[in-house]
């Protein structure tokens, strides 16, 4: 025979010019989805909505009774846990944005061939769950860890190479409470779905989806830094395929318009009637809370500044912007432009890399106003 | 200017050969979603894993205690009903699987170029709500109609249409009671998602997905054919753009493997280790209950039979299959096909429409056995 198990897999590789997505990448996009951007009105995502994106398949968790969580490594006392013994910890509910690290690729040129993200890739939820570092705390962490890894029940092979989902923090995130870490059991006040990470999964707010880790059994403090697949090969910025690269963290901040007016069916083109228009959408920043909107109604040519939601306690959530547009007869470029408090903001050009990680480039929505829908 | 707003919609078309996705096609597919098929091991699909499209957007329904459906048009009494007065009627529950007229158009050669499905746009959910046909008795319909037409919310252009969403039941299938047609407020035990509906939508046992009429508000009896451009021009089963074609109605016959073992990230080939594998899947058909299914693990050169679970009651709803593999090292292709108590069955040989209509061709899943992975 001849053919190894490493050979399922295909390079990574970029698309040609023009070339169309192929079922590779339909085949990812028909499994995960997206947020449709009109569901951005929700200040907490309705069930089914928010995006999801799965490595490998949803492992099938037929009894949640018998699940265990290890808490081992370089700690004194490593720990079983069940999901029963983590609800008896003081729950923390946060409301978190999370979005994907590759949310955008498929804009970009050339296109990096993987999922294919337009720009839904985004989701806002309640989760519920245990302190990360009270648990830690509790096995006690050697002096000399560095980091610690977080292992989901997912399983596959990628670029040659088999393997469970793993990820890792820096001990210092992991131990900290800006962001609280969370071990999560429950999404909007329900238990996790199964392509939510049911029965547990980590939520770091603020930080990129590839963080997030789902079906999470293991967490094991190591005093060496972490070189697993998803660390030190995907999700690293790089434009060459031999750089090293530096590691996708923290959320970028974007902001979104809510398409307005109606669509076509196929091409997705918006129609607005002549008149006030609403423009509202949402904004949002890993680094820090985002300060200001500006909103652009000529495709970037000129900007102006929206108005801003209080963030109402919610600080590693999306806040609300909305700006009064009066539409006249022609085509029109929307988009909106997001700032943060570290002074970070979206690029007017195209940032490359080329796995697509943390690009946000301002959203182009382009909009017809015809003469005769008054 | 000269642009019109039927200038938006670009017309129908078929892929060129070789030619990837579109953008369009793209947008389409981070919206809508399909069904993981590994969530078929569930007899009910969690929330938020049922197949989605939605043709124009979803609209916003601030609050649902004002929404009105009116029953009208050739009937006695024209009847407006509030979600809470539906919730007076005594509510019926039925388990229905539902699938997309389009899934596997994706697969088609040539393409038809719309929302692209692979195999996933179906799901089993358990609808509760009104019997359609209480409601039309109530309101007295007249001897001479031919059809009932159900208007959605949602609003959009469609090749150069304008165009509320419509489609329309022969009055005898609004008024029978099998199936029972069903004016449905809740979803597996919850109000509509907004993406299912809410508040209200029609579900219609063993028709595709196009008649499931999402956020309805008008029920309109008629007494000419509905020519409506859901019913008369999309949703016809034809190979020349001009013929009129055939109506798009009951679901044809369907069984899907659940892809055994692991897959490969990008390439999504799957890999099983030597030994037996039990392969399960699901199967169902719109035009009567299904009796047997086939199963092939050489590409479709022989077939044996699965063993059936009974269907528990659940009439319209999947029925699961099973079947006991032995995997040996090398390359195979696997797939079912079911057949129904009305003798339909699955063709060998791609059966081509131009819209990619009630295609049922049977699925290929590629499996890869290594030699070192016993």
């Amino acid at each position: 025979m001849g053919r190894r198990l490493t050979d399922v897999s295909t390079p990574g590789r970029l698309a040609a010019a023009g070339e169309g997505l192929g079922q590779d990448e339909l085949a990812l996009a028909a499994r995960n989805h997206g947020l449709p951007l009109e569901a951005m009105r929700y200040d907490v995502t309705p069930p089914g909505l928010h995006y999801v994106l799965t490595h490998y398949d949803i492992p099938h968790v037929p009894d949640e009774a018998t699940w265990q969580l290890t808490v081992g490594g370089s700690v004194r006392h490593a720990l079983t846990l069940s999901t029963a013994d983590l609800r008896t910890y003081p729950p923390l509910t946060t409301r978190v944005t999370l979005e994907c690290a590759g949310n955008g690729r498929a804009l970009l040129v050339p296109r990096p061939v993987s999922q294919p993200w337009l720009l839904e890739a985004v989701g806002t939820a309640e989760w519920t769950g245990v302190p990360l570092r009270l648990l830690l705390e509790e096995a006690g962490v050697a002096s000399d860890a560095v980091d610690v890894v977080f292992t989901g029940a997912d399983h596959g092979v990628e670029r040659g190479v088999e393997q469970d989902y793993q990820r890792s923090l820096p001990v210092g995130v992991a131990l900290g409470d800006e962001p609280e870490v969370l071990v999560a059991y429950a999404m909007d006040g329900a238990p996790l779905p199964p392509q939510h990470g049911r029965p547990l999964r980590l939520v770091v707010p603020g930080w990129y989806g590839m963080t997030q880790v789902k079906w999470l059994r293991g967490i094991t403090v190591i005093d060496t830094p972490f070189t697993g697949f998803q660390q030190s090969v995907a999700y690293r910025i790089k434009r060459d395929p031999d750089e090293a690269g530096e590691p996708v963290t923290r959320i970028a901040p974007r902001a979104l318009v809510i398409p307005p007016g109606f669509p076509d069916f196929m091409s997705r083109t918006r129609v607005v009637a002549p008149g006030p228009v609403l423009l509202e959408g949402r904004a949002w920043s890993g680094a820090a809370p985002v300060t200001s909107v500006d909103v652009s109604t000529d495709g970037g040519a000129t900007w102006q500044p929206a108005a801003l939601e209080p963030d109402h306690g919610h600080h590693w959530a999306w806040r609300r912007w909305s700006f009064r547009w009066f539409a006249v007869p022609g085509d029109h470029v929307l988009g909106a432009r997001a700032h943060d408090g570290a002074g970070n903001t979206q690029p007017l050009e195209q940032a490359w890399n080329r796995g697509g990680f943390a690009n946000n480039l301002i959203q182009r929505v382009p909009v017809f106003c015809p003469d005769d829908t008054a």
